[in-house]
């Protein structure tokens, strides 16, 4: 087991290996992936959907662990092939469309974000995708308001989830059980809190995946050993004017999703 | 004060506006952060370097962070625009060249990675522009062994600083004095330790631009309030066979630094 671990690991996070040309792990070649040409890999796909204006650190805490799993092939997919604008204006570079996406989905992720969020809701191509894949998908995971788009599509149905604090309450629009955890994992459906929470994610993902031991191997070299200079990161320890500031930025977003609920209550 | 920060927060953080069209901050549209175009905008640059087969979320960590500062403009710079593959083969874009960087930047970034790192350290160029960028910049930061690139440069020389913890003993070689901690300050030289070492990186350098109330902010709007499943991020909490097994996979790795060692030495 240990001597297995040893080589999964070395194949997987030592990728770039020294001597040029090689190929460790069976990955895409870099320029494959950045081309996105599809080629013979057939390991299950880790799918993570992007989509305009999602936020960035929604999609890349989780994308650095699940990328240490070698036994999946994580793709990150949009509408189109090509740069996708985050909320931020970093541009990320989606691999594969919607179409091109092989089947064998064994887990979807969405990144969540605030109006780009809101469009994605809207999205028919991308709730088609997400809801087809997640029938058969192993995992069914979000960080963000991504557990948004996963309620607005039905995925989260009766079930616990978590969302960014800021507007968990609204899951319960969509008939989902609102929890305030860093992660909550339902059946086959795991969702993370707001923005950073995507690290824990990961972590979680990578034990359901590829067990305890490999979990906590990638842990110390991804050295996540988190120390913030502040403890202010949750409602629960920031100060109250912080807290209602916030929720005073929030209105906007808050009410867009309330239009969504409601008219998807009329369905 | 806390009316400017909730205006400075509102502008930051909701850049994308549920009315199309506004821009809000004064950054640039995000079709130009797409296609790299240059335009009007005179505030302090933070430059956050990339350079092929860079690991992604050393970059997006404190990029996340930085992008909520309202009186910085944080550009991803590249040797070439367009999009950089990181070491698990997605790709980010790069919206300007070195060339293109405007004279003001006020922060300078550079995230790390294994062999690309190695590539970045012998890059003249990447170099030049660092060199040149760090004598008028307020900070010189890295995450992982982003702080190995700038220890190559000379940067570093009789300072202390941290990296990766594989590799962080490597500093001493280029003149740098080791130090382990999670985010280790000395003078204009910020440095943060292994990959997920960013977002605390991040919160730090808001602290140091924006001042704490705002840090504060921003850690309740990323939520970052981290809660791993497991605690072995660091080599004094991780079980020693895991530490020895992750010291063996970078063996290479540390022959390459000592080779770049022994070769700065020499000039």
């Amino acid at each position: 087991m240990d001597r297995r671990t040893f080589v999964l690991l070395s194949a997987s996070l030592l990728t770039s290996s020294f001597l040029p040309g090689e190929n460790k792990t069976g990955q895409q070649s870099k320029s494959d992936a950045a081309s996105g040409k599809t080629e013979d890999d057939k390991r299950p796909i880790i799918a993570m959907v992007i989509y305009p204006e999602f936020t960035a650190l929604d999609l890349v805490g989780p994308y650095q662990f699940l990328s240490a799993l070698t036994d999946y092939r994580v793709v990150i997919v949009a509408e189109k092939v090509g740069p996708v604008v985050t909320d931020t204006g970093m541009s990320i570079y989606a691999e594969q469309s919607f179409e091109e996406c092989p089947k064998n989905v064994a887990v979807v992720f969405l990144p969540g974000g605030t109006s780009g969020t809101i469009a994605a809701m809207k999205n028919a191509s991308l709730k088609r995708f997400v809801a087809e894949k997640a029938k058969t998908a192993k995992y069914v995971t979000s960080v963000c308001t991504g557990s948004l788009i996963l309620a607005s599509i039905g995925i989260l149905e009766g079930r616990r989830a978590t969302c960014h604090w800021l507007v968990r309450d609204k899951l319960s629009r969509f008939g989902v059980k609102p929890v305030n955890q860093r992660v909550v994992e339902d059946g086959k459906c795991i969702t993370g809190a707001g923005v950073s929470a995507g690290l824990d994610l990961g972590l979680v993902l990578i034990e359901k995946l590829a067990g305890k031991e490999y979990a906590k191997q990638c842990q110390l070299w991804f050295e996540y050993d988190p120390k913030p200079m502040f403890d202010s990161g949750s409602p629960e320890k920031a100060r109250k004017q912080d807290v209602s500031m916030l929720q005073n930025m929030v209105t906007e977003f808050r009410v867009e999703i309330e239009k969504l609920a409601k008219s998807s209550k009329r369905k």
